[in-house]
């Protein structure tokens, strides 16, 4: 078959699988398919348009004659054989954060600034799903309107920390579901770590489940202020609050902008209703809002809550959500692949 | 017994029943108690002090004799006996919204603007939940540095719905464990009101729950905008999103604030942990930062990630949980009541 050597990394995980998935779906031309992950997964068959394929551990053979790799395998894969892979000759588009704020290393959603992957080195960052989805919404706006700031609040689901959290978080809720008491009453740690294994659990409760970075900042929040800048490529200020909540997959954000000059709703509402990638979903009267729910499994931002602000000049609200395993994560990597092969900007496959 | 006859206006809701558990707790002085609700649940037995009492309809008999009565029954009851009741001497806490903007009603959080108590007429109003919650953390700052604008994300527990949603939310839960194929797929509306009864569940999902008012704000965020400013007596802006989550019991809070002037993080934190009703929970790489989890059940407020916002002068953010059911709603109506007996503002009881 036509097309390109590809290998996913990360094969087994939820952004691998994912990406799997959306590949055959987008009928990427595959021609043939290498799928690794860590030693503890190696063995494990993944299924590519009805064949069989066994995972093989990551490792520098895993490249060879590869023209394409997509690695969702975390940081520690992407830091160990991401730039190896590229310097060999292998495309890289990495889902990680190891390589996004390095400066020859475009950070690209193919709707908001494709133009960055004609200087590509080999190495392309996929953002952060939270950056990915706030800036489908909010780009369209800011290229019409400069955005002079915004403040976001995110409700991020579990399948954002992986498949394991979302194991947990089905499993915390069967376990509490059983305790009753534990929720309608005032649970103690000790009984909410005997009864769910953890004090903190992700189930019925909104956790800021990630790293700490210096001054008390999530290091979601630090990845969604730096990336937003670098991709927007203007220094816009971004105040953001991020937050777990017990939702399987999808994130959405409430965003509160402040342009630079007027934006009515109903130019706001055109302007979202043409770009590419955006579904308005804006008749709240109607039940229809951006849900989680029915973001999840489909590859478009749900935009919808368009209402001004009037605290201050030229004051927007709206919300977004986006299925952050695929336009957060598997789809834009696999657009930034088609996009790749539209600009020739792939070595073609050898004969 | 020496003390006030009381009457539960909506005993056996979510929130009228926390009111008979917080009169307990806190020793208020009731020398008689009378508990009612719709004709629905009048018969009903609930129990206060170890004692049963039957839930009675509620009535104008009902306030026959009695000097407090703690309404919590929802616009309905309020706006049919909160007047009367109020005209015959007895002195009403509301906690619905049907007074709360009335001019002549004080709208009161006792921490923060006790002293408007003293202006009553027999009608006072409990805040709305978020409200509280905000002011709470916000007033102690306000008072000392004011504050220019703030914007709230509220994640909102599904008990401020009442107990119907608490059973909506672990019934829909259930629902859906056994369907995961919908929390992993692609759902469809139909599909997911087959399994949930609604196709927009509370479960695995975020909802704005509310009444629309014109221009697409929810109800909620209206109230909380309005109320604010009734309470500080200040015209502070205030731009808000809220969003309901699946949690059965506390809000949390997000705030993003600007002051007019300096107010740097220790000091902030300083003037928080001298707050009353405030507890400061701020040592986010100890895992100590404000859930809804252990907010549940407890009359604290919780507050933590206090962190400077560099997008704006003099700006800062933190969160702030609460429960919804007690500081939200029934330990600040029995808050009032005691401010009432205090400060001489209740007549006494009949010998």
């Amino acid at each position: 078959m036509s097309g390109y050597h590809v290998a996913v990394v990360g094969a087994t995980g939820a952004v691998g699988r994912t990406m799997l998935r959306v590949l055959e779906e987008r009928e990427f031309p595959v021609a043939s398919l290498r799928v690794s992950a860590t030693a503890r997964s190696a063995g494990r068959v993944v299924t590519f348009r009805g064949e069989p394929y066994t995972v093989e551990e990551t490792g520098p053979a895993t490249f060879e004659g590869v023209q394409l790799a997509l690695f969702a395998g975390g940081d520690g894969a992407s830091a160990r054989f991401g730039r190896s892979a590229a310097k060999s000759g292998t495309v890289v588009i990495d889902n990680s954060s190891t390589f996004r704020m390095e400066p020859d290393v475009p950070l690209v959603i193919p709707e908001v600034n494709g133009h960055a992957l004609r200087a590509h080195r080999n190495l392309i960052a996929n953002p952060n799903c939270s950056t990915i989805t706030m800036l489908m919404a909010l780009a369209p706006l800011h290229r019409a309107v400069p955005v002079r700031r915004v403040v976001a609040c995110t409700y991020q689901s579990v399948s954002g920390g992986g498949q394991e959290n979302i194991d947990a978080l089905l499993e915390q809720t069967e376990k509490l579901l059983a305790h009753r008491d534990l929720l309608l009453g005032r649970p103690e740690a000790d009984q909410v770590e005997a009864v769910t294994g953890t004090p903190l659990p992700l189930a019925f409760n909104l956790l800021p489940q990630w790293r700490w970075m210096p001054g008390g900042v999530t290091e979601e929040e630090h990845k969604i202020v730096h990336e937003t800048q670098k991709i927007l490529e203007a220094p816009v200020p971004v105040s953001v609050t991020t937050v777990r909540v017990p939702v399987v997959v999808s994130h959405l954000i409430a965003l509160h902008v402040e342009f630079s000059g007027p934006l009515p709703v109903e130019r706001a509402r055109a302007l979202l209703g043409a770009a590419p990638g955006v579904e308005l979903v804006d008749d709240p009267e109607r039940g229809l809002y951006p849900t989680p729910l029915y973001a999840a499994g489909r590859d478009a931002c749900l935009v919808g809550r368009l209402r001004p602000d009037p605290t201050v000049p030229h004051g927007l609200q709206l919300v977004v959500a986006a299925d952050n395993l695929r336009k957060g994560a598997a789809t834009n990597a696999v657009q930034i692949a088609e996009a790749l092969v539209r600009d020739r900007l792939l070595s073609p496959a050898p004969r």
